[in-house]
């Protein structure tokens, strides 16, 4: 490819709508132009790293046996009423009236298209399992566009939709795809992280996100040195603490006028903040009062207790309700000596302490020296009720780091819900009609590229991996149709590269240098090369990494070898 | 790839609202399956030929040097406003609202969205010309949807879009897109031609239609068989003819009682029909009495008598007309001896014949032996203004054959329409703004899939074109999984071919070889081989062309060589 017969059209200025990082490289590369709110133009050079996406995501779906077919963009309303959707989807869904009157919409999700194509194809055990998957354009109107290709809403998304005669076979199959989508990720040359996530409204049994490591995430995300353990923060588990430790210290009762938080307890009494304990005073499910116990250092996880047993949906209690049964106003909370019984859920890292601080029920007071089954009963209930917090020991041994994420791809569990609800049977081997089990599959395709921005890039421009780069190599000429030999010598290292296999682009559009290594820096090049007069007289080319500070002369045989072709 | 773990399903019924034979067959052969009207699931199978032509497609566009895009399938009101096709483009306008009420529609072509992307990225004649293109789904709210995927609402289409700052320019471009499209046409394995179109509404300079030659056509087209030229029949143009010949038989009055058509007359006289002049009476633009003429055996064109100077948009006389002007009833005129003055127009042939036979204006009576010059004066105007018929001298010396075509390419001079309408500048040479001229470029990609069907078939069910295949090979085993030798010989063969690039497949699926091979026929793969037990002990394969009658036992070597591996 020559750049003189390609369309490149990069500027200088950034984007005054543009929030993101990858949104202001995206349309300073010129990759990407705006043709309304959340709709891209993607261009030749956007295009180019989004088919590489692409490909190697559909090449890795062949290779874990999922078989490719294409649905149609716009549904019929029926089939979307058959599950509840056409309502329950919201105002993302797309909604269309054809000239007819006939509703149909733009698909967002494809769960409703493929279960109705696979209860006409699909009748008996010894067609399943099967996954069948798509790479196609979808659309979600989203109420607040923006982010420019992270969240538009006309979007290219892989989605893939498995079914099962048992729920062991979804399992093998879910993990079958968390393995593809782990090789995607790792030869897009991305860091990620598959990340545990409840899988709470989307009402399946279990499920996995994949997220792309970048500061500008929205979502915090917990991971472990120790393996690949990862979990959005809201999910993510630490191991247990250890044993209790003796009582060393007698309880005692301490003035603390003022101090009503932890952080000012600690600071008052010269004690590491680990040792304070914070009482949460909430009303569970059932009505009852709770105190839920965390240390100072740590923050109550609202999942985790709601879990608890007899806690169910709660809400924080009243001031009323807490002078009622604690006999004291916030601030010197503690549970020892509560006025009216009180249910006491203690975080794990809170029962494992000896010698702590509580609030003493006493306004201006703290307790100190305060030992569970010495001076307070056993706690009603021991549990995980806090979020994890960097350096955590993490329960394969590791620590626990926070990170964000990008969501890219996830997996689900769905179960029967959709083939039930769609009335989708097949004969098992004993000739009886039963409800295959689904999973499903996504991937966000087109934003991948954006979050892959997000990932690597600096002043200059973006940094591509190179397997999605547009370009694995540059060359640039330096003054083109001057020297006969300056472009000989560029066309055949072209064409070399070419037979080697590398996708390699020729810059010939006789810009100056510096505007034209400015192009090649903004549009992220792995790999530039300067082919110049000077350069051949002395045997050499000019020959840079995207990521390195300095350019090398290398002869040919060593810029070669750089490249990666023997 | 092995069937095995493929998703095919064929059906041995005919699907009872399917009329064409392609539709038929796609549904037989499980290509395709009905969403809702006009809305297709591409099945595995179906996909991977629609893949197959998109990626020629592809190749063949790049090679020309157009440049890939992709344009969103949403698009704003607003931009279909500023050409004014918001409303004119009608009823398959799929026209949506989003949750905002903002008003898109549904790309049924993009000429808006490429010009709104052009004039965003090209302000200077150094960035023209400039062509491009995207493969992409569109919509077209079809008010029938039939056929399948031959006239689906949602297709694949490709479409390309020029830039230009002169028309010689566009000129080029028009022929070096129409060379790539006979290169596509060609590569697909298909008979088509490149089909002169009177570009009528269509807004343009001028214009061709690329058609798959099939019996089910719904265009009649007209070509030669002395060069490409082709042509709708309502186009085409014959060679014309050679001089007239010398009066050689006297002006005679003969009785024709009731012989009102040339065929009766004909008859009656025992003359050739070509012999006779048939006069059709209409009434000009101006309002004028004109008397056109044809041959007996030739019928009027419409376009070219209305394209006549001075006949124009004209209408059909009626009988107080006819009888104002010639004194007579239809079914006996002719131009001898009016009542009133009228202009005579004669198609080339008729002004060409000697001794030819006209109606004398006098009920139950015609003329033979009429001679322009002699008994009648030279017509006031001789033209083109006949339909072709098969065997005409066409203008290359060849012969006309008529058949019938499925269009699925069309090229475009667009002009000014579209750059003009939405104020689509460039600077030129001299720093003055001028409007780019543009051209357009579609072929319709899904129904290519279904046109090669029409063409390409037989009881059995579709014969493939190779490079249309979904496999160009079938390696079909007979008993699978009961002698290793076979199935080891079969997968040997089908890790050779893959080697070799041959794109085959093992049918393991352990099917009766009676239902294999209707399936495998069904599905028109070019070549199968059967690997059996018998067979193998022998040291042979059974081999058979899909076109082919009979199997022929080929040894290892011999079917490598009928396979095109060397």
């Amino acid at each position: 490819m020559r750049l003189s017969r390609f369309h490149l059209h990069t500027t200088k200025e950034t984007p005054a709508d543009a929030e993101l990082v990858s949104h202001k490289l995206m349309l300073r590369a010129g990759m990407i132009r705006k043709l309304a709110a959340g709709l891209y133009t993607w261009s030749p050079l956007g295009l180019r790293v989004l088919r590489k996406v692409e490909r190697i995501v559909r090449e890795e779906m062949d290779r874990a046996g999922a078989i490719e077919l294409q649905l149609p963009t716009i549904q019929p309303r029926e089939l979307w009423e058959e599950t509840g959707r056409w309502e329950k989807f919201g105002g993302q869904l797309l909604k269309i009236r054809d000239r007819k009157e006939a509703e149909y919409c733009f698909s967002p999700t494809a769960e409703e298209a493929i279960t109705d194509y696979a209860r006409q194809e699909l009748s008996s055990y010894k067609q399943l399992p099967v996954n069948f998957y798509q790479i196609h354009t979808k659309f979600r109107d989203e109420i607040r566009p923006r982010f420019g290709v992270m969240r538009a809403r006309e979007f290219l998304m892989k989605d893939a939709y498995s079914f099962h005669v048992n729920d062991a076979d979804l399992v093998r199959e879910y993990e079958n795809m968390k393995a593809a989508y782990t090789r995607i990720f790792t030869r897009l040359g991305l860091q990620f992280r598959a990340v545990q996530a409840d899988s709470g409204a989307i009402g399946g049994d279990a499920s996995q996100e994949f997220h792309v490591l970048a500061d500008s995430g929205e979502d915090a995300i917990a991971f472990s040195t120790g393996s690949d353990y990862a979990a959005n923060v809201e999910a993510a588990v630490a191991a247990g603490p250890g044993p209790r430790p003796a009582p060393a210290e007698e309880l005692r009762r301490v003035q603390t006028p003022t101090q009503k938080t932890c952080e000012e307890v600690a600071a008052l009494l010269g004690i590491p903040l680990s040792r304070t304990v914070k009482s949460v005073a909430v009303i569970a499910g059932d009505g009852s009062f709770v105190l839920a116990l965390v240390r100072g250092d740590h923050a109550v996880n609202e999942i985790k207790l709601g879990k608890v047993p007899g806690v169910g949906e709660y809400r924080m209690a009243g001031e009323a309700e807490i002078l009622e049964h604690l006999g004291c106003e916030p601030g010197f909370l503690g549970p020892l000596g509560p006025r009216k019984p009180v249910r006491v859920v203690a975080d794990r890292e809170v029962a494992a302490l000896a010698d702590f601080v509580i609030g003493a029920n006493e306004p201006g007071f703290h307790l100190t020296g305060v030992n569970w089954g010495r001076d307070l009963p056993e706690p009603d209930a021991v549990a995980d009720i806090r979020n994890v917090v960097e350096g955590d020991r993490a329960i394969d041994g590791g620590r626990i780091r926070l990170a964000r994420g990008i969501e890219v791809g996830h997996v689900f569990q769905l179960g029967r819900k959709y083939s039930q609800a769609m009335g989708f049977t097949v004969l098992d081997e004993n000739g009886k009609a039963v409800v295959p089990t689904m999973g499903c599959y996504g991937i966000g395709v087109s934003r991948i590229v954006a979050a892959a921005i997000e990932q690597n890039h600096d002043q200059a421009g973006i940094i591509w991996p190179e397997p999605m780069a547009p370009w694995t190599v540059a060359i640039c000429v330096i003054n083109p149709k001057k020297d006969p030999k300056v472009d000989e010598a560029a066309e055949s290292l072209l064409q070399e590269l070419k037979t080697a296999g590398v996708d390699a682009v020729l810059d010939d559009r006789g810009l100056r240098p510096g505007a034209m290594f400015a192009d090649i820096e903004l549009i992220g090049i792995p790999h530039r090369v300067v082919v110049s007069e000077r350069g051949l007289a002395a045997g050499t080319f000019e020959y840079r990494a995207r990521r390195a500070s300095e350019s090398e002369a290398l002869d040919r045989a060593q810029l070669l070898q750089h490249l990666g072709v023997a």
